[in-house]
């Protein structure tokens, strides 16, 4: 299921995919059996780890990749295919395989992270769209995981849709829950993925009513004492008092919008168990990254709502993440591998496989075999599961499998491996060609 | 016409929307006349102007704002709502004013770009939509106009979706376009909105080929000789020389996409003139930003490919947009201003008017008049146009409309308003309050 589920995506594409298919089936190169992989050149922004996030939404788009009669009526009037190119895309639906890292699974720098095996005309349409997704969900899912690693025990709650595009919105929130987060504001998100949703009330709700105190009473008449007052309309510590005024000592929570957080919630804490509010949660919101949030973990915080940075990505929008021919089909019907030659954008031809490969548990390097798969002498784990087989998606289990694994695969790592600061990646790459 | 047509919008929101409706349903005040406004407080990374851009998509995200069956029985389900929201929800339309500043117009810290006036409940549960889409739309438009500024009069072309949200991506090609970049990519952005399609071959095009003069062969039988060849997948010289062999003299272009592109643009340059090919043109993507854009000046280049950069914002993603309650009814029925009194994050309460302060055609400054329009015995112009009235859409021009809208209202500034570097808005923000 999707947020738009009556919409081909075939159209989400760059032209020039459509114009390479009309050529190479005119001269019979669209054939050839070829090998496309998706990896990363670098970590941008000195990042130790990526997590993958978006090969669920890709199979999604995938299934909905057909040229219906709009969408080739459109690429006919436009000029961008011929009649023989429009025959073959009534038609089409992917046919091939495609393997990949699982969600919420770590990569590094050349990872396979997707490997698309078929025919060239069917594997080079689905280049814009499948960089799309992977390219906008592992970010979110990247910067969401630095956050929750900074937050610890502390839950952490998406609330950026308002920051992002609005359908972004809703696979950002998809992304930062494979990276830990507990729920999201985003409606959608709840109804499309079954994430959790959250949230209470906007200083706009307190401002509509002639006081704060007459807020807080209207929001816990509505949503019950265990609610969250947002406190930071006029004067907090008055605002605080008008909330236990009006929630009780069992009032579930009180946010905090503005100001110095730190210090504001050390106060609000003060007054709250003053007050008898012992159990009353304190929650921040504003600006929050993954550095505000680790430097916070010794404040009296009980939650964290983060928005902007998370669905930007915390200063790392997009992943990097390229599409590339790295083997194909020749005349005689062998396999051959195949590199662009440029100085400044490498990449290895042949077709990949990888492992993740530890000692005592803990991951040492991320080894990719050239053309065939590593020597398995060592405790290592398997990266590439199948995800489509003749063109037949294959069960990918569940989000709540994807937090897990992201989970599992951050604890495998060095601990330095977790440091937030710039540097190089949290294991090496290797390459390994028998 | 919208990328999914038969999607409703109203979960594209966040929780708290519903829950305030919920709230202020039962208590009364969500049928308090209320004003709403769209304002940033700062022009992030030290940008000299905003460009305004997504008001003609928040107008059909509005008309498709409805709470159908499926809908609602989430909400209900979820617990998000009872029984009487849930049945205002389903009479929903919003039915109030709308005025905002008008696409391809600029904006200042504090224009007020969208003015929304209508009861609480129905100016409150657009906000989280209407934030999203002038947010992000905002931010590229922005970016797209500063790189346009730096190519002078050669064409931009967007080419950004494998970087962004596959949605997201439809948007910015739009956003772009109102910049003033010549085309698109995407295919699906010149479905919905007509905006002009380009596109040629990727260097996956050149490896299936036996030989690079294959290639190039077969994309001149295919597309003719006045097409684009990627020149630079093996030796960037070999690579001119095949393109010229393929296409002849008459060649349209050649592209670069690698190396120091203004070294290697000069040495293209000679060799082309060398060969004959005077009229072949040179195009360079690869990782070009308005800075990069500027430093090619001086290069034999005729046309820039633009994607990470301009979809990602160019460091700053997401304008900075807040939806603020800026006005409301109290029991008499007299509006009054309201404000949150934060120390860090100011709002100015009360109505906002706003015009573009002008002497001898030169822009001096963003005047908002708070309450009232400003006074008008300058040479002022009029900056709020009626986007909504009683519900009903208004008509809002075409995206070239919005495009000459844009390169005049960036010729109307001063010439310092066009630097690339960090600082102040290029005119300064005045509030008038009689």
């Amino acid at each position: 299921m999707g947020t738009h589920p009556d919409r081909s995506t075939a159209l989400l594409t760059d032209r020039y995919e459509l114009t390479m298919l009309h050529a190479t089936l005119a001269d019979g190169r669209a054939s050839r059996r070829s090998v496309f992989e998706m990896f990363t050149r670098r970590l941008s922004g000195g990042r130790r780890y990526g997590v993958v996030a978006g090969t669920g939404r890709i199979l999604e788009a995938i299934a909905d990749f057909r040229f219906g009669d709009d969408e080739v009526r459109f690429l006919r009037d436009s000029g961008v295919i011929d009649a023989t190119t429009a025959a073959w895309l009534a038609d089409f639906r992917f046919g091939g395989d495609i393997w990949g890292y699982p969600e919420g699974e770590l990569y590094f720098p050349g990872s396979p992270v997707l490997v698309v095996e078929g025919t060239f005309a069917e594997c080079v349409v689905l280049e814009t769209m499948v960089l799309s997704i992977l390219n906008h969900d592992s970010a979110i899912a990247t910067a969401g995981a630095r956050m929750i690693a900074s937050a610890g025990d502390r839950p952490c709650i998406e609330m950026g849709s308002r920051r992002t595009h609005e359908d972004a919105a809703v696979a950002a929130a998809r992304a930062a829950y494979i990276a830990g987060f507990a729920a999201t504001s985003n409606l959608e998100a709840g109804r499309t993925y079954g994430i959790p949703t959250t949230g209470t009330a906007a200083h706009a709700f307190t401002l509509v009513h002639d006081t704060e105190r007459e807020a807080f009473e209207a929001q816990i008449a509505a949503l019950g004492s265990d609610t969250t007052l947002l406190v930071d309309t006029y004067d907090i510590a008055e605002g605080v008092r008008n909330a236990i005024a009006a929630g009780g000592t069992g009032l579930g929570a009180v946010r905090l919008d503005s100001g110095d957080l730190a210090q504001v919630a050390a106060e609000v804490r003060a007054q709250l168990d003053g007050l008898g509010a012992t159990s009353t949660r304190i929650t921040v919101t504003s600006d929050l990254d993954e550095h505000a949030i680790a430097a916070l973990a010794v404040a009296p915080i009980d939650g964290y709502g983060v928005g902007t940075s998370l669905v930007t990505g915390s200063g790392v929008p997009t992943s990097g993440f390229v599409y590339k021919l790295v083997a194909r089909e020749d005349d005689g019907g062998t396999m051959v591998p195949v590199a662009k030659k440029s100085k400044d954008k490498i990449s290895v031809g042949g077709r990949k496989y990888a492992v993740r490969r530890r000692e005592n548990d803990v991951a040492t390097a991320e080894v990719i075999g050239i053309g065939e798969p590593p020597a398995t002498d060592h405790d290592d784990r398997e990266l590439l599961v199948p995800l489509v087989r003749d063109g037949v998606l294959q069960d990918l289990g569940t989000l709540g499998d994807a937090r897990a694994r992201r989970h599992a695969a951050l604890h495998e790592l060095p601990a330095t491996g977790l440091r937030l600061s710039k540097g190089d990646p949290a294991i090496p790459t290797q390459y390994e060609e028998r």
